[in-house]
């Protein structure tokens, strides 16, 4: 599906628009903030998983030359906050829950003082049994780690849409199975910082690398127990966020404590040791079991799912997350009857939060290798099963998902020919396989107040140069470069004669900001409103030069046409002609969008969001059967993100999140002993480099999105979805084992083979 | 006259909205912005009045360790500008023509390094003969300053309205002299600064205590050759503006200029002895020769004027003060038929500029005294005279200035009331003597680009809090405080829930600035206007949840009520409720207001502002006739401002400006030495402390102006313009004596006291 309307910029490579910033090292990222006279704040972080504080003496810790605040809950309101379930606190309150649960922090003069003034404080704490698993959590008798839930969970996800007794009856062909995942840490180049800022007139300034400053604001003035308006947020450069930087952790919270206590600016950067134990909260481990029931033909009859999810000490998001990993798939293929139990429980351990794909690389993983499994027992290929089930403009999912725009159909169709499919699948070369594995993601998500929009105020100087002033937030993604494309498009301007402002909650209107692949679809349809509404002012003001009617107005380049009278003038002569006259006044609009999309309702029925996009991916891969290892030789992602927007920014979100799902698959992990992550920083947590990364072939469907911004809906999380599943499958199809615990580490391969060799022996 | 509505917070005093981070020591001067690594800039300025450049040698300069850029003509355009007529350099291009004159500059990691670096740089001068009087330049013969300029005439008005000969044959009293005026400086707690960085991706940023930041980066883009937009002007807190600080010098060009060939940020702020030698443009000194001719009566029947104004060096905005002087006067008195010529005459000194009152105080120091000496011929008492020819309500100057909302005899009444003027005139105490004198001045004037408007954006978060951007500019005047006002007061919120954002190009709409008394009453509408939209969207919420109409409703506090139901729910609960729906958008107004008035023609008719503001004065002196010592025993100053939104503010404006008022008639000035100021520092130039002011006594009209928010229009400038004048008059009353060039020393007041004894005796 494509348009009538040319495109000259959207569609078109665009270099980032803060890149030569980013390249050239001015780009002003947390630790380059200038703050004169900024102290260092360090944290006190508990020892233990789960213990009693008795006592906290900070006597020798004021008492330090240069240490200029020491605050613990005592200068806190005791007030539990969190995005869903307020059940967090900005400095332990009686009890510490995870190792890494903040108990203190110092202000002081340079970090060597801040720290020496950390050990000086004295803890007392009655440590507590702990638990470490979500099993154990839930058995009786377990120890409480909080009080008010039964069995330490805190939500319960319990649905069924049809019948799905009856309709595994009516099935042909039943296959089920269990699959577990791990954390998964976003390990982005910078960690979590904030430079924070207090007036005794009453206000914060939070300067922070985070992806949803307006969300930020509104859970810090929560826990401050002040206003919105009391407290400022000023998105900085941020380096790298995929879901940890959204504001679900306690870094800049204790940062505005200790300013305020100081009276003076207070900078904390996460070292990377605390980062991984404390910081970005890390993609929720889950337990699925799923059964599935075909019609003999392979059409998907009935499927059943349950979910444990570890929540760990404090919820965040991972309510939402376990959400989606319950429904979400079921957008993916044509569904009718299914049930879902889903349980979130608390252990001793890292809260858990979001990542990129949010709940549904745990479920993909799942589902995905069972789909595989149940190709091998219909005995169909994978992809035809897949095609054959996969959805289309039109679909209703069981819970309320609108399907419009959708090219899941075409993305399997492009996989099977850039993998050469059908050759690969017959060949059957030894130790060498594919496989295949879909997935669907939002273009935003309606889950918090009922509102999934956007905003955005353009202005258009008198040099006929634009502005675009917006709170969603840059975040290395690319989002900026988008709409500035967009307004630049709409604008009929050149993209170089478009700008685009760092997003801060004074100066900018309420933008949810970076979250679940929201940004060229929410916030580009917001960009295009205001940009639309600016036209109409200049095209008014250029048809009274032209003496001509809007009407017959186009721009491009700068210049505004009237194609029938051959006649035009530049964009520059039009705005300064209209603001320097009596009765002048600047180029400005505004423009809002808010998604049709419609909230849950109690039975978890609604319509997530505005848009679906789509994703097929297959991967070929070579098993060292000596050494377990796997090698992926090529690797195949097709998108369905209707039009892409900026050709090369899309190209960096799939090669990003490919990376990320083949870390997730292979080689992400951390081990921990009594709930204290081991080594934790990036020697003992392997993230695949530049040599790990398969050669890969993508390409994106020829998609038209009907309500997005010139035809676009979200890309940046389905790149990692259906990865590890791909993967497995691959690997069972290479040398017919199953690896159901991720990550696929060479030590369960060589295992399984050695069972699988046994099995045949 | 009053108004119907009722208002609870404009006209109430309000504590300034920055107050609290300038008494804490924490609001940023350009002093205390953060520049990390930021160089010290410094200006190499000409020693000669006027002298050919031949050569310079930086290679010294440049090789000095902590030298990181040097800069000469070599690195401009060679571009000249200002603001009218662009005969100004960034950096000296063949010639200086004023002792201070910019020759290069040096950037260096410290300001001892920059001096040094200074020292090194080696000039070849051949020095011209200079001229540093009005009449020297215009002689034949005379060294011409710049090349195109015949008698360095730069410019001259000659306009004649009706019959002037046939009027002053009409008279029956005819009355005229000469008058002269000197230099006068802003001599503002800080002197000009700024701090420029150059992203070499083409973009200046420049953090300037500027009072007119987008015509700044007008001028500035166009010096270096660049597009409004890659300029971007970030207001600092500004310590005292009164003209001064509207870029009409080359500081921030030149950090601009040595930020880009360093590659580092460059601090300049000029040294007390700086500002005064070749800073901030100091008043234009002007010799008026004025004949006023009168009916019988005591009805103004003729007037006629020749002013010859001393340029200085360069224009600024001297074309355009000289414009005021000549005919501004004449819309505060009935006059029909007058004639004016003005010549405005380079000289070798320092350039001269906008100073509070503009051109009024020049050529009031003239017409107010010429008045008094005419109410003397006519054996009339002056105050009197002037009520007399007071203009009202329907009154169009010659010029075309159309009078509105006008109480300019209420405030002669209250003057004649408050000095008990009567009596005191009655009373001829031996060396005691009162003296009136009026004036009228602008809110706003059109005299830049056909365009006198402003603009602001109101922002109201989630939380009901109002939050404004505007790229008007406080400077210390207190706008901001004002503009917040407005906003509550419309919105129906308390002042203490609106915020305002500083004045950014970048962040704000187009805004033309501080200058002219314009704020209140232009930018104050545009405010009102962006209030006027916000509280429609507001009130259009409020009514759906209160199943009524929005024009049934009203705001106050943060409530918003349907009296007649007797409901109400709170700001804050609809703002919250309006974005958070399905179709929610935040809630965010632009407004834009032009003032009605007419850009002059090329016969200088015109209407230069949307509402006139009006002032008179009396004052008591006693002459210590030993000494010539003038003492103010009282003053009182009464204003037609419309409504006073602040009286706090605006009682600070009254006092502020009678500060500079009697400083200018008494002690400020500098004496030149070959075109170099003697003594340029608060030692050598006198302003008044606060033991040298008088009591004081103020009061306000009772008034309202049509046009203007809640009634307002402008104050600022009013209250210095008549106080010479004032002082001159009394002086007159109390010893006969007619002082006639500025300032009253008390030299002069002896010499002339001796001259009356001698013809006495």
């Amino acid at each position: 599906m494509t348009q009538a309307r040319e495109l000259t910029i959207v569609g078109h490579p665009a270099p980032r628009v803060e890149g030569f910033e980013k390249v050239t090292g001015s780009a002003k990222y947390v630790a380059d903030i200038p703050a004169p006279g900024a102290l260092a704040g360090k944290i006190l972080r508990s020892p233990y998983a789960h213990a009693r504080i008795l006592r906290i003496d900070t006597a020798r810790a004021e008492a330090l030359r240069g240490v200029w605040a020491v605050v613990t809950a005592e200068d806190t309101l005791r007030r539990g906050w969190g995005a869903f379930v307020q059940d967090q606190m900005a400095l332990a309150t009686d009890k510490v829950r995870y190792v890494g649960d903040e108990v203190a922090a110092v202000a002081a003069v340079d970090e060597d003082t801040a720290r020496a003034a950390i050990d000086l404080i004295e803890v007392s704490y009655e440590e507590l049994p702990a638990v470490f698993d979500t099993e154990s959590a839930m058995a009786d008798g377990a120890p409480q780690i909080h009080d008010q839930y039964e069995r330490n969970t805190v939500i319960t996800i319990a649905v069924e849409r049809g019948d799905v007794e009856k309709a595994f009856a009516e099935s042909d062909v039943i296959v089920e199975d269990t699959f577990e995942s791990q954390h998964q840490w976003h390990a982005p180049l910078e960690t979590i910082g904030s430079v924070a800022e207090y007036s005794p007139s009453g206000k914060y300034t939070i300067y922070m690398n985070t992806q949803t400053l307006f969300m930020a604001r509104g859970r810090i003035a929560w826990v401050l127990g002040v206003s919105e308006a009391d407290v400022r947020i000023i998105q900085t450069e941020v380096g790298g966020g995929f879901g940890g930087k959204s504001c679900d952790d306690n870094n800049a919270i204790i940062a505005a404590l200790l300013a305020r206590k100081s009276g003076r600016s207070v900078r904390i950067i996460n070292t990377r040791e605390e980062e991984f134990m404390a910081g970005s909260r890390p993609r929720v481990p889950m337990r699925v079991w799923v059964k599935i029931g075909f019609s003999r033909d392979g059409r998907i009859r009935a499927k059943q799912m349950r979910i444990v999810a570890d929540n760990g000490a404090y919820s965040g998001k991972a309510p939402a997350i376990m959400g989606v990993s319950a429904f979400r798939h079921e957008t993916s293929y044509k569904y009718s009857d299914t049930k879902t139990e889903a349980h979130l429980v608390y252990t001793n351990k890292i809260p858990t939060g979001a990542f990129r794909g949010f709940g549904n690389p745990s479920a993909d993983w799942a589902v995905e290798q069972l789909l595989d499994i149940g190709a091998k027992a219909l005995g169909m290929d994978p992809l035809e099963l897949l095609r054959l089930n996969a959805v289309e403009p039109g679909y209703v999912s069981p819970h309320g998902n609108r399907v419009e725009g959708c090219e899941l159909k075409q993305c399997i169709d492009l996989v099977e020919e850039k993998m050469d499919w059908k050759t690969k699948w017959a060949a059957k070369t030894p130790n060498r396989g594919v496989g295949i594995a879909c997935t669907v993601h939002v273009s935003g998500k309606r889950h918090f107040m009922d509102y999934d929009g956007g905003s955005a105020t353009i202005k258009m100087n008198e040099d006929g140069k634009v502005y675009i002033l917006s709170g969603e937030g840059e975040i290395g993604q690319g989002a900026n470069t988008v709409f500035c494309q967009i307004a630049a498009e709409e604008l009929g301007v050149k993209l170089s004669d478009v700008s685009i402002s760092r997003a801060d909650t004074d100066l900018t209107t309420f933008c949810l900001g970076a979250f679940g692949s929201r940004l060229t679809y929410v916030g580009g349809n917001a960009v295009k409103a205001a940009a639309t509404a600016l036209r109409e002012q200049l095209f008014e003001a250029a048809a009274e030069m032209l003496e001509t009617e809007p009407r017959k107005l186009t721009a491009r380049d700068g210049e505004i046409l009237d194609v029938g009278a051959e006649t035009s003038v530049s964009t520059a002569t039009v705005a300064r002609a209209r603001l320097f006259r009596r009765g002048g006044a600047p180029l400005v609009a505004t423009g809002a969008f808010d998604a049709d999309s419609v909230m849950q309702d109690v039975t978890r029925y609604g319509n997530e969001s505005g848009a679906y996009n789509f994703g097929a991916q297959a991967a070929e891969v070579e098993v060292d059967t000596e050494t377990g290892q796997v090698k992926i030789r090529s690797y195949v992602s097709v998108a369905d993100c209707g039009t892409v927007v900026n050709p090369i920014g899309a190209v960096g979100q799939v090669t990003g999140s490919l990376a990320q799902g083949i870390g997730y698959a292979l080689t992400e992990h951390l081990e921990f002993d009594n709930g204290r992550p081991v080594d934790p920083n990036y020697h003992g947590y392997k993230i695949p480099c530049i040599a790990d990364m398969p050669p890969l072939e993508y390409a994106f469907a020829d998609s038209y999105e009907p309500s997005g911004p010139f035809g676009a809906k979200g890309l940046g999380e389905l790149g990692s979805d259906p990865t590890a599943a791909c993967i497995g499958n691959a690997i069972f199809d290479a040398v017919g084992i199953r690896i159901k615990t991720l990550p696929i580490t060479p030590e369960k391969v060589l295992a399984l083979l050695r069972e699988r060799d046994a099995r045949q022996a």
